[in-house]
């Protein structure tokens, strides 16, 4: 094992962030980003065997970030009406915040065949996993209507993710300052304000 | 040109949806698709030089099929709210209807490469513009509400792709039988009802 910071291996991927999103995955070589990280190609190989294990890496990170986003946004409401509201406005934020990040997770991530797709649709289903449990809530709690909160829940993530992509392709609308109407329209949706 | 029947290559797309569904995309040879579709070599490489350009072929067949049926439900109905209405039934219909071709033009396209997520990208964009068009005439007729009609259609096309691709992975929830739910859910996003 190198002889580094315990830090080399976040050094190593933030690295990994600029040149994938400078180069794209395909064009990008190992070599690149021991450069851009500083770090040693022994440090590399001993964090990362393949490039496919950086991008895994970093898509690790992200889903991390937004699953802890997430708990902390739902934990700080009671009701599930609440708690769908507040998990929103989280998820979206951190897009907005990690835009090159996301970028390389959602945009990249497609069309770099079975085993990239097989790891999206995992994390598809576990993020409508979250999604569904705070609707269930809601109508158990009384403040959402009836429902089938498995259907809501993966049409959530599919709208998001088509949003998101969008806005990653084209720059519109810009999310942080469509965060509200995005809202609006998903709790619409699910009989916000309509029980 | 092979002296052929007209409907030549008709018969190669069909066979090429069943060996498409049966050894997937990458594991085809055009050779199979010959065999299958008992035609021969020429007649396959005249109208199709290559296994994508089949593949191009099967999604246009699809996406054609589907834009025809949206204009037909569309011209059946004069108010915005009852177009969208119709169209989504319309849609998932089609989309229950030819489970075999919808899998291979929705999941097996995906993680294709750069080719095809543009492909995508661009179909989802005409597909989104259709259901903006007919939102927007709502909002014009006011049957629907005033509301950023881009950014729902776009959503929509997310939620659906993502319900539509689970249903053909999992088979749930049957999508015949869950029409209804979903346009309930994806009406209620756009106002329908509480204009």
């Amino acid at each position: 094992m190198p002889n580094e910071p315990i830090d080399t291996r976040a050094k190593i991927l933030e690295a990994a962030v600029q040149v994938f999103a400078q180069k794209g995955y395909h064009e990008t070589r190992m070599d690149d980003i021991v450069n851009e990280s500083k770090t040693s190609k022994g440090s590399l190989y001993f964090y990362f065997p393949s490039k496919q294990d950086i991008f895994f890496g970093l898509i690790e990170t992200f889903t991390g970030l937004l699953e802890s986003r997430l708990k902390e946004a739902i934990a700080a409401e009671q009701h599930g009406s609440e708690q769908v509201d507040s998990a929103l406005t989280a998820s979206l934020r951190l897009f907005s915040q990690y835009r090159t990040l996301a970028k390389i997770v959602l945009v990249q991530a497609v069309g770099l065949g079975a085993a990239f797709e097989e790891r999206r649709r995992t994390i598809n289903d576990r993020f409508a996993a979250i999604i569904q449990a705070r609707i269930e809530k809601g109508i158990q709690d009384g403040s959402l209507p009836k429902q089938n909160a498995d259907l809501a829940a993966r049409a959530w993530v599919g709208a998001l993710n088509e949003i998101v992509i969008y806005w990653i392709y084209t720059g519109t609308p810009d999310l942080e300052t469509a965060i509200p109407e995005i809202k609006a329209f998903l709790l619409r949706s699910i009989g916000v304000g309509n029980k």
